[in-house]
């Protein structure tokens, strides 16, 4: 592997087209050796915050206008651009974040594809666009021209994931879908990952400069303390943010945009179980194949995937009981590792130690075990349907390599976890098609409290596609009602705006009645 | 015209069906003459609110599977029971809120035009749904089928306006978009026209009873202390909350939408001022014309229209010279008149004369005086744009029939307004087309600073169509992503759902290949 060091990494922020010069506050970490990397970092002062949203706010004045096949180029340039140095940028996120180097490509080639698929919805648009014609015979007033179109909504703050350093994070899903929208941009990059973030933050500057983009229509901040963060959500130039964390960071920045003096929108995508509902018949037929799919499923990224499966319900049975076996089988043949980060590992041993020790707790396997302190160990619970339904604690998410089995007595106790479920990115139905058929109620209650029900599959994994949704009821997201995945999730940084009785000859080609999807009343 | 009287109505509330018995606490008024009317009515009870509440989930749970074309059977037969009692409901309107019977009855109409055009949607939808297709040849990963579309977000919790006693009111376009969404309803009756809150409401209870719909599929709360609405936001069983209304309660009740333990939807649409931007060359040669619209368009409804143009905008010229004259000549024609309460005749006062004991401010005129207290005066201001910039009291709504008029020194003036507008409704901008074509940077500035862009025609008359939007950024509405007018109001209520590999044996019809509306990839 290149030897990487300081010399490729500045360790500033990227304001307004330049890099910044301040003393450097922080490095990031091997979380597989556990030690600080020889990269060092600024932590943003307030005035750099205050720098980058007003960078962000003057392009934003420019860009908003671009027309869509510039920023379609523009966005298929930086996907250009992160590919042409795939080669550093993943060696980068492999030494902060230990994640496979296959897995890292595999992202990268992801988060291409996103900034890729936006930039053909830019050319090519799938939405629909309203016309409503004049008529001006009509009694007892004449009806006038009105056309629905969408503006975007400003500059956006966009928090980079600690799981996913390139897809969720700095060119990721929230800044390409706002770059498409025609939004300028502010990333608080991850401080576990800030030198790949200087990278991929260096693929967009040269996108920019190689299709004449505004100065500030992207900026990248690096910071460890949470004052950047709070300051961010709050700076009256920012329009709304895009957020992929846990549950208290998202809450607390949630309220803060909502209790601004003028309130904008929060994209938190905050977790989930992602409850997987094994169906007698099938479990009869396939138990040992079910768990074995699990544990692959549970174990990617080491459990760190939003919607890594970690709670599984079934009905008592001797299929359970084969499936169980297989399970402690599988998971006691996994290896311990390194999570993203200490912190993270710390914060599931602890979650897993309370669990282990909780009575109504029962310990089906672990993983091998390791002398590392950081190094994590994959398990599997058990809980009885009642002990599950009572506890809170239970129902929460354990980020990381676990997973508990909910075992009910019957159909009507599974119906009720469905119907309890928290709020949820997804869950799974697994079943014979004809018991699928028998079970519609069930599935009906799973549905109303996910964002994504998903049959005879896992739920790791997420399409990046027109018909994708990810994000759910709270707590899973914080807005139900958006997506971060697929080419639904620009339209979280539009809005509508109708045009009334414009003149054709100033009236925005996307809403004259002959472009791509504009359909005609 | 008929004498209606207590025995018409209950002052009841309405809840799962039934009509409550409670005692009645307080009255609706005659604005008109200022006295209390013979209908007594209940304040809602925490018991009472409760009980709406519970009564509207458990309906949920029914309501949100019926079929689209039942759904839209309901709100067909909703508004033909309106129209089977519309000389009651207008005339109880008349007496509630002095407004004229011809304007009532064409805002019967426009209500039931809204609940009809929500059921053609259901009929023949017009929004798209996306279908990836599966792909099990793909490499490295198979494509699974995945399928987007929306379910209803729960029990929606609509608030009157004093307004429009009908049409943002109890079976108004709150009431319809979240009942055509699949969503239940509690309204909160507004105090001041609830007699006409309760035919109307008995018009729902018809048409539920006719098309059998669940009972709590609708439900009204009467009540007239700040307690009832509060409560009704934090209820954990209301999932939306639909409002229109001024900014000061509207904030309240957002914030506390956002501070549940899970926060909901807050959609507030709270009100603009309008601005009337006027080139110079059409002012030139449209002076008298153009002012002569203006006073017609700001008094509709005595100006207590959410589109009434409260702000002029024009440069310094013989023809703004003209256009005073005109305007003063109009304004002082007009009669004094009752507003819809006494409360916001008070307030428009109030504000009137802080206004006009502006040193900044010229009075251009007034409408005739009246003896009676509570009758408002119609008025025209007029303040220097530098005053008008400096000055966010002049720049407040005033609600009623008042408009400032800002005079510009040059262009660059008019500009810096458009670009210091806080969110608007609406805007309109009058002017030749050639004038149009030269001040595209005007328009844009305007555009990205309100919901709906117009030229040439006023603001007030909002087109109840597929394209229209009424909605602004902050603080014209709470939420500028969406409408509270026109096809797409129904999405405030819905979220996204993506089914994944579902079975064709169970997948719902609408998102079925061959379904209209789904295009498939």
């Amino acid at each position: 592997m290149t030897d990487f060091n300081q010399q490729n990494i500045s360790g500033q922020h990227f304001i307004n087209g330049a890099w910044t010069s301040e003393t450097t506050d922080f490095c990031s970490n091997n979380p597989v050796t556990n030690q600080a990397l020889a990269f060092k970092f600024a932590n943003a002062s307030a005035e750099i915050v205050t720098n980058a949203t007003a960078a962000a706010k003057q392009a934003f004045k420019q860009y908003r206008s671009i027309a869509p096949e510039r920023r379609a180029a523009f966005l298929n340039t930086i996907a250009d651009e992160i590919q042409a140095d795939i080669e550093a940028i993943t060696a980068t996120a492999h030494l902060e974040t230990g994640l496979p180097m296959a897995r890292l490509q595999g992202e990268t080639g992801r988060t291409c594809g996103q900034l890729r698929l936006f930039a053909a919805n830019l050319i090519n648009p799938i939405d629909n666009r309203y016309v409503d014609l004049a008529n001006p015979e009509r009694a007892p007033l004449p009806k006038p021209d009105t056309r629905l179109s969408t503006l975007p909504l400003g500059p956006v703050a966009v928090f980079g994931a600690s799981n996913f350093p390139l897809a969720f994070s700095t060119a990721g899903g929230d800044t390409a879908s706002a770059l498409a929208a025609g939004c300028t941009v502010v990333v608080k990059g991850h401080p576990a990952h800030a030198a790949t973030s200087e990278l991929v933050c260096k693929a967009i500057e040269r996108a920019a400069n190689q299709c004449d983009m505004p100065a500030g229509v992207f900026n990248l901040v690096q910071g460890v303390t949470p004052e950047v963060s709070t300051q961010l959500v709050t700076d009256s130039a920012i329009r709304a943010v895009g957020f992929t964390g846990s549950l208290k960071v998202g809450r607390i920045l949630a309220d803060l945009c909502a209790s601004r003096a003028e309130p904008i929108p929060f994209y938190g995508e905050l977790g989930s179980t992602n409850p997987q509902f094994i169906l007698p018949q099938l479990l009869e037929q396939q138990a040992q194949e079910l768990a074995s799919t699990q544990v692959q499923s549970m174990l990617m990224g080491h459990g760190q995937f939003c919607t890594s499966p970690g709670v599984i319900v079934a009905i008592k049975s001797d299929g359970l009981n084969q499936y169980k076996a297989t399970l402690a089988q599988d998971i006691a043949a996994q290896s311990a590792a390194s999570m993203l980060t200490s912190g993270i590992a710390a914060t599931y041993q602890a979650q897993l130690e309370t669990l282990i020790a909780n009575p109504n707790i029962e310990l089906i396997a672990q993983g091998e075990s390791s002398p590392a302190n950081h190094f994590t160990r994959p398990t599997a619970l058990k809980v009885a349907a009642n002990d599950f339904l009572a506890s809170s604690e239970i129902q929460q998410e354990v980020f990381g390599p676990c997973a508990v089995l909910v075992e009910c007595d019957d159909a009507a106790q599974m119906l009720l976890i469905a119907e309890q479920l928290e709020g949820q990115l997804t869950a799974s139905v697994h079943g014979l098609e004809a018991e699928l058929i028998n079970n519609q109620t069930l599935i009906e209650a799973i549905a109303f409290n996910v964002g994504r029900i998903i049959f005879n599959q896992m739920p790791t994994g997420v399409e990046v596609c027109h018909s994708m949704n990810h994000g759910g009821p709270y707590p899973a997201s914080t807005d139900s009602r958006t997506t971060s995945v697929g080419s639904a999730a620009m339209a979280r940084f539009e809005r509508p705006i109708c045009y009334q009785n414009m003149p054709t000859s100033i009236l925005p080609e996307r809403v004259s009645v002959d472009a791509q999807g504009v359909k005609t009343f």
